[in-house]
């Protein structure tokens, strides 16, 4: 099993507005950078609750037609949902892959910085593609937290593109 | 006057651990990456009394022989300083930059998170250089802090390095 992030943030590090606004991210997420490409390649994505809420309010459901996990212990409304497939689950991040894993899923990519920060400090990240935004925004919701201890990466790939987007991949080495 | 802000930081953003070490680095600031020839270009260093501390417990003096301007209001030991020219000054940002473009600087070099951080907040940095060194630590003296309102950043260049540091350029755009 493999777990991946792919994600925008800005410069200083924020994946959203304190409120959960993503009015600094490039309209229709900014000129082609990947995206559709790595999703192709993936068989279920996994979100929190706020995520989800966050992603209902989009013009566009993101995930497609692809398996979508929401991470909650509370009930969920999945009747705004249109066309995608969503299901819910609770557990610790280890317990999620264990469960994923054994119904057939090979790649997941792992979004919104609680449960990324979950799955990183779990150690269950091996892949993180990180598009850097052009913007300092000075405050939000940080992609990155706290760690048991350091993690080491390794650099894949960096690519810019003409609207300033740096998109960096990377590896967890350990 | 141009000021510039050079810096390495883990890719979750941090310039050094909590305590100020700056172990996690790549030995020597790792490769060759454009330093010599950024510092060659400019006329004085403006750092923090807190960045001068971490300076001194250094093997080498990374500034050389440039004119090092200290902002503090407290009186700073000046006496372990081996070969560079370092004065103290002590004011709002705004001023700092007068005083050094009065005495014929054109190029300032920013440096410390909390005096770069206090100059982007003055709208006074306009070259961004950044270098993310592959690993994340999860704590520490971040690079960025609050800000009045977003900064736009015009992206000028990336490259990266056989050991994983991508630095990248960006310019304040307003």
């Amino acid at each position: 099993m493999k777990v991946s992030v792919f994600i925008g943030t800005s410069v200083d590090g924020f994946i959203a507005r304190p409120n959960g606004d993503l009015d600094f991210l490039p309209e229709g997420g900014g000129e082609p950078h990947g995206y559709n490409e790595f999703i192709a390649g993936v068989d279920a994505i996994v979100i929190g609750r706020k995520t989800f809420e966050t992603v209902l309010t989009l013009q566009v459901w993101p995930y497609g037609d692809k398996r979508v996990v929401v991470l909650s212990s509370r009930p969920l409304d999945f009747s705004p949902v249109r066309g995608g497939a969503v299901e819910q689950m609770t557990g610790p991040p280890a317990e999620i892959v264990s469960k994923l894993a054994a119904s057939g899923a090979h790649h997941l990519y792992v979004d919104g910085g609680i449960t990324i920060q979950r799955f990183l400090r779990a150690g269950l990240i091996q892949r993180l593609i990180i598009t850097r935004v052009p913007v300092l925004i000075g405050d939000g919701i940080p992609l990155f937290g706290a760690l048991p201890r350091d993690l080491r990466l390794r650099h894949l790939a960096t690519q810019h593109y003409p609207s300033g987007l740096v998109k960096s991949e990377y590896d967890v080495a350990e």
